[in-house]
């Protein structure tokens, strides 16, 4: 099992060359990779502006909404990715299409390597239930592709929200904080969450799971949260 | 119909004196309120703080949690109060006990009135869609009370993010804005929605919206959003 996992937020140029080197890392020598879209609303737009940003990496980005079947899309591809934009729009299409049983099985059986950024990365978890994204649509179920065995928050920050004024002064937003919403995600489940800071990346090898860029936070039902540092293999946590 | 629908973050004193007001002004000489605090995991702690944080207003505040039979002190309540925490759990729990026909129908069909904050006003709308909470749990659907005719962003806040760093600066935080999520729900769903800022205050009377506060955007779909001043009768927009 091959996942690359990135948390998002990839707007600086330092950023941008660290996703371009993991990304190229992890599909290698993959000429064509199948993008897919549905997270966002216009799909075309989508794989456009990815090639504008030089996101594609160099490699080829085809779209999966340019095929009439998805599912043969999936059963031909020699890599995935999916991208970023809101958690339950992006689950509900994986599901109604049979995409999520489909790219399950690929990445899993026959090792074709996945990237997914932020909700990308999300649904690559057992479920998407620790998406920070508004719920404009239901899936069927929360349950998504399972490719690893724990959650991942993407864009994790620690403490409060500030919000910039219009002279220029910050001021604190009383909205609960990531640490306070996992707090309440460990309350009703149990499955350990990475908080993965922007810019960051999970390199998940079949039980290997290497953290790459910036510290991240892991949650673990009951326990207090461990800071762990960039290169460590979380397969080594007590989870 | 009588609900007043509060975003929360009621945390400086000038935002408490406002909520103590508004909930005087609202519940008038009830004496007892039902408090129902299923958006919170400790529920006994959640009543408890209430009242010593003076949030009760000098009201009687009995949480529903107290009784046997959650329906039947629904039907004996002469005023119903839910407060914040999570949405999704709220939901699921209000719906699971059947209170969610049962408080309806107290407020719609008998007249008593309804407070909610935060959690407590995203399922006063027709769904919960609009929450800006994490899916901890998952309601059999996301339709909730359905006491007013649009949906509230708790919380609203303008523009990004900021994450204070450790030496005291600000950084740029690059997830989604509300006006993002915002611009999202209404690619899939068309009920118009109030960005109602923390400390602000909708008073719902029948057919009349007043706006009590800070000034609130209002998003209806297909339109540019609107900037609406504290007095201002949400009834009279194009909605």
């Amino acid at each position: 099992m091959r996942a690359l996992l990135g948390s998002g937020g990839i707007r600086t140029e330092d950023r941008k060359a660290m996703y371009l080197k993991e990304m190229r890392l992890h599909f290698g020598d993959v000429k064509q990779v199948l993008f897919i879209p549905w997270a966002l609303d216009d799909h075309d737009q989508y794989v456009t502006l990815m090639k504008e940003r030089g996101l594609d990496a160099g490699y080829e980005l085809v779209g999966i909404h340019t095929f009439e079947d998805p599912l043969a899309a999936i059963a031909n591809a020699d890599a995935i990715s999916i991208g970023g934009g809101n958690t339950f729009r992006l689950t509900w299409e994986l599901q109604r299409t049979g995409a999520m049983a489909a790219i399950r099985s690929r990445v899993l059986d026959d090792d074709i390597p996945y990237m997914g950024v932020s909700a990308g990365t999300n649904v690559a978890c057992p479920t998407m239930q620790t998406t920070n994204d508004m719920p404009i649509a239901r899936p069927e179920s929360f349950a998504t592709l399972g490719l690893v065995q724990f959650q991942v928050n993407a864009h994790y920050f620690e403490g409060a929200t500030w919000i910039r004024t219009s002279d220029n002064t910050f001021t604190e937003h009383y909205g609960e904080t990531r640490d306070d919403r996992l707090r309440e995600y460990h309350e009703v489940n149990d499955l350990p969450v990475v908080g993965l800071r922007e810019g960051s990346y999970l390199r998940c090898i079949d039980d290997s799971v290497e953290l790459v860029g910036s510290g991240a936070r892991v949650f673990i039902c009951g326990q207090p949260p461990l800071d762990i540092e960039p290169g460590v293999n979380l397969a080594s946590l007590p989870w």
